[in-house]
Formats: C-alpha cells, structure tokens, sequence
C-alpha cells in the first residue's frame, strides 16, 4: 500500500508521541511519511522515516479557518494535498480538529453527492462492538437530509470497520415515540422510517434512542447533529474519567485498600484500556475523498500506533469506494 | 408547614415505594397528603397518612397531553390542584414526567414573568456540590432570552439549594469560543455576557463550557436547551451505570477478587450512593408558581424520602419567591 501521511506537528505531544507512534507502525509494516518541520522530526527519533518537509504548524489554538488560508506549507494541510494527489493513502492527525477537518475537506474535496462529511467517533461498549457516534462535532446545524447521508455513511463504516453486516441505526432522541424531540429529530425520522435510504449501507432503522443507549449493545450506529454528538462524546469522556478517578482515589485511600486494589488491578485493566479513547484509534472524517482519521489531542504514541492500524485496515476495506456507493443524492 | 402533596400512584413502582417512602418522610416530621385511589394506597401500607381521594391515574405511557385534558381526576392533576389552592405546600410526583410538568403548568401556572418553567437536575459531583443542569428536557428547542431566564432561576436554585453565594453559571457549547455553537448558543452567549441578566439572582457568568465540565467543581449551573439537556442526563445516567456493572462483573469474577473486593466496598460504597440519582431528591420544575419535584420514574422509597426532604427545604426557603424577584422579563 501507498504510506499514510501523519501530520508529525499536530497534538498536544507532537511531535514527540507522534513520530515514536510512527515509528512503531511503521516497524510493524505500515508505510508512512512525515509531514512537518524536518529538524524537530529528527529530534524527535524519526530515524529513518521517510520525511515530507513542511515549514508551517498550525497550532491548537488557531482559528481553523484562518489558518488554513494563511499556512499553505502547514503539514496538515500537506498531508491532506497527499492523500488528493495519490502520494498517501489515508492521512493522521492528532492536531486541530477544526483544522484537520479543513484540510481534508478543502484539499481531498467530499465524495461526490455527500451534504456534509461528519465525524464519526467510535463509543467503547466494554464486551461488545462499540457504538458508531455521528455527527461528533463537523457540523453544528443540521438539517435532516445530512442525518440521512450520517446514517448511511455511519452504516458502511460500521460494517467496514467492526464486520456488522446489517448496523442497527438509532436516530438520538429524547424519546422512543417519533413525536419527541425537535423538528429536526422529527423530520430525519420520518425520512429514516422509510426504508429506501439504507439500500447499499446495510443499515436498518431501529427508531429513535436516548442518550443512555450509546454504552449497550442495543444500537450500532447513533446519528445525531454536530451539537449534540460532540456535547454527547464530551460528556461520557467526562464522566467516565471522572468515575474512574473518584474510585481509584476510594480503593487507595489506606495501605490496606491498596493491598486489596492490588488483586483487583489486572481484572479491571483490560476495562480502563477498552473505555480509553486512546484504544480506539481516533475519530474518522466521513464523506471527504480519502480516508481522514482524526486523533485525540491528547494522543499518545499508542493512540498514534492504532489510528495508522485503523487507516491501513480502511484503505484496505475501500471505506471511500463503499461510501460512494451508500450515499445517496436527496430527492429535491 | 403545610402538607407536601405526594402523587402516590405515579412511578414504576408505584403505589409500594411511594407509600412507603411517604410514611418514612411522615414519621421523621414531614406532613404528607396523599393523592390517589384509596384502596390501592391503604393496601400498600398508607396507615393512618392522609389521603384525599382520586379516581383516575396517568400512567407512566400515556400521552401527557392529553392525559391531562381526559382524566381530570388524575392523582398528579389534583396534587398541582392543591398546591394552587394552597392545601398543599409543594408536590411530589415520580410519575410521567410530562404530565406531572403539564399538571403543575396548567394548575399552579407560571411566576409572572417566566417564559417557559425548565426542569433543573442536579448532577452529582462527588467530593464537590453538584452541578445543576437545566433545562434537562421540559423545551425541547429554546429560544436565547428562555436561556437566559435558565440562567436566573439556576442560580436561584443553586443558591437556595446548595447554599452557593455566587454560583457560576456556564452556556453549554462545543468550545470555550463565544463563536462556537449553535446560532441558538451564540446569541444566548452575547445575552449572558451582559452582567445585567443576573441581578437578584446571584449568578455569574463563566462563558461556555463543555460536556466534560459537567461532572467537575469548574461550574455551580449549566444552561442549555432542553434536548441537549436531556441527551447530557440520560448519556450520564447510562454511561455511569454502564462502567458501574462493568466494573462490578470485573472485581467478582473469581473468589479470589470477591475477597479482596469485600475489603474495598465500604471505601466505595459512599461513591456509588452519591453517583445514585436516588440520593438526589429528584428534578425540580422551576418558574411555576409553586414547589414541584419530579422524582425518577424508578423511584424507591428512599428517593421519595430525599424528595419530600428537598420540598421542605425549598418551600422554607421560599424558593419561589426568590425566583420571582431574579426573573426578569426580556426587553422586547
């Protein structure tokens, strides 16, 4: 395969975790380039990977839309200009989101008749597959028509990802009744019910689901608004952090509790490690020409390693030429 | 004080734990009226509480409504009834949540000046106060001057409830920005930056904040429309109980871990009651014109217990009529 071009500069670690992730998929087979500044990627070990310089970052805290317009060397955007121009397969990066999302839009353009691409971010169901969230936070406002094309984009990479062959799709609601929720909920279900959407996604309508479906197995797929699904992901995250940090404090609190936490630790790890956002190999951008993958900020060298994996297994899978196929142009 | 009414046949387990959490609440110094059918209340254990009689129910799958129009002799109908005629100090109900909201706005009506009442949840934060999130799901879509009205009766709340002087008050968004959101969450954002809105009621505003921020000690109130609401309280309720048994099935896999995991279940414990939504004493609906509680649908005896505790704290705090003089009309 074509190597997957990393944005070497982008994340609250780069470039340190990103090009030791790097190098670690690399060492296990997958190709990569390095987009970025050449002396701080070879500070930061990237031995002999291959490097694509770039002399401009953008930074976290930049506006995306103005940095994308004033940083033409930035290394996401050159990584984006690699997947449009065949040179890279798929692009990583764990930097700003917003930019990220720009790059690809703007450089590898959207699948022809998709709306809107979406974020798609995978929930850790511990047990089970997880649950496909969209739209994570691409678009704000929404109209019901993109909740359509979320739902058969959701359902290709359901399948192409997690091997479901018919995704259970669930529109998020504040009520299993089709009359709850805002207009907007009642309008893309209407649209939903009828079946006509799912031909070549695989996916089925289940109705809609509330917010405490997200973490069961009883839904694969959750459509939503950019809004609420990024308010939605930030919330678990919170939440589960937080939880996961108010018991370790209990079980720690005395010598003895720590004996006893001790026996309990290797049981309750693997669980840690499933509802770690880092397992999951960051979020997909789903709609644009190319595979898109959009890490934590906070990504880690690990996170880095999975997200190559999850790109070499959707350029593998064709995710772009199954979207194309799913996505269906509106009737005016 | 005057008696709290207790709808005694709204709730999933209802008449049982409402009846006993009732008599608890009773004995421990809180007159309670019981509204419902006699017989049913006298066979879960009413004793000597006193009843006032009424020969239709709302079940918890009903229409709410019109539930309300059709069964005008509903407990939850005549418990609103006799808040309005001033038999009753407060209410109770841990029925359908939209016709006891619906009961208590067409019965009791609204404060002079509130455009539409909001349903204030306390999220737990243990360690710290909780967090109140409103609206948590009585508009589904808002508009920015309701917002800001949240706002004012949030901070009444939390001040009346928790005791904070100066609660900080945070627009639920996608980014910290002030141009991140949606045009609902902008325009409310600009309202709330103008320090008038608070006056009376003792809030400041901290800017936006994020689903994470919900579950820390960043914030006292976060307002959002009551869909997003909704969507954040059910996300929360499902993705804590979800690591709850995950962690629980992990820790008692063996008998080796149930050993070491009886030594660490009194540090825990005090954890998980104060992750409970029991121990929370249920939402309070804010800006009608007298005390109401809307317990879970799930509520025990002990939840009605806290309920009926809050519903004396509130009503000897005169919540409404602090709320009365922090709502301010909008200009038009």
């Amino acid at each position: 395969m074509k190597p997957v071009a990393v944005d070497g500069m982008g994340g609250d670690r780069a470039p340190g975790e990103i090009v030791a992730g790097a190098r670690t998929a690399a060492e296990a087979g997958i190709p990569v380039l390095l987009f970025g500044r050449p002396d701080d990627l070879v500070a930061a070990g990237a031995g002999d990977l291959a490097i694509v310089a770039c002399s401009e970052v953008i930074e976290m805290h930049d506006d995306p839309g103005r940095a994308v317009r004033a940083k033409k060397d930035a290394s996401v955007l050159r990584a984006a200009e690699a997947v449009r121009d065949a040179t890279a397969s798929a692009m990583v990066s764990a930097g700003n989101t917003g930019a990220a999302m720009a790059s690809a839009i703007l450089r590898m353009g959207r699948i022809s008749g998709v709306q809107r691409p979406a974020i798609a971010t995978p929930i850790p169901v511990p047990g089970s597959r997880p649950t496909v969230l969209l739209d994570a936070g691409a678009n704000a406002e929404c109209q019901a028509s993109w909740l359509v094309q979320f739902a058969q984009m959701g359902s290709v990479y359901a399948r192409a990802r997690y091997g479901i062959a018919e995704p259970r799709v669930g529109l998020l609601s504040v009520g299993e009744e089709a009359t709850k929720g805002t207009a907007l909920v009642k309008e893309a279900h209407a649209l939903l019910a009828d079946p006509a959407w799912s031909q070549g996604s695989g996916g089925t309508f289940v109705g809609n689901v509330e917010g405490r479906d997200v973490m069961t197995d009883d839904v694969d797929v959750v459509v939503t608004d950019g809004f609420t699904g990024n308010v939605v992901l930030k919330t678990l995250e919170g939440g589960m952090r937080f939880v996961e940090r108010a018991l370790l404090r209990a079980m720690t609190a005395t010598d003895e509790l720590r004996a006893a936490f001790e026996v309990l630790w290797p049981a309750v790890l693997p669980l840690v490690t499933d509802l770690d956002p880092e397992s999951y190999g960051g979020a997909m951008l789903l709609g644009v020409d190319g595979v898109c993958i959009i890490s934590h900020g906070s990504s880690s060298a690990n996170a880095i390693v999975n997200a190559l994996g999850v790109a070499r297994e959707m350029v593998d899978a064709d995710l772009v030429g199954a979207l194309a196929s799913a996505v269906k142009v509106p009737s005016p």
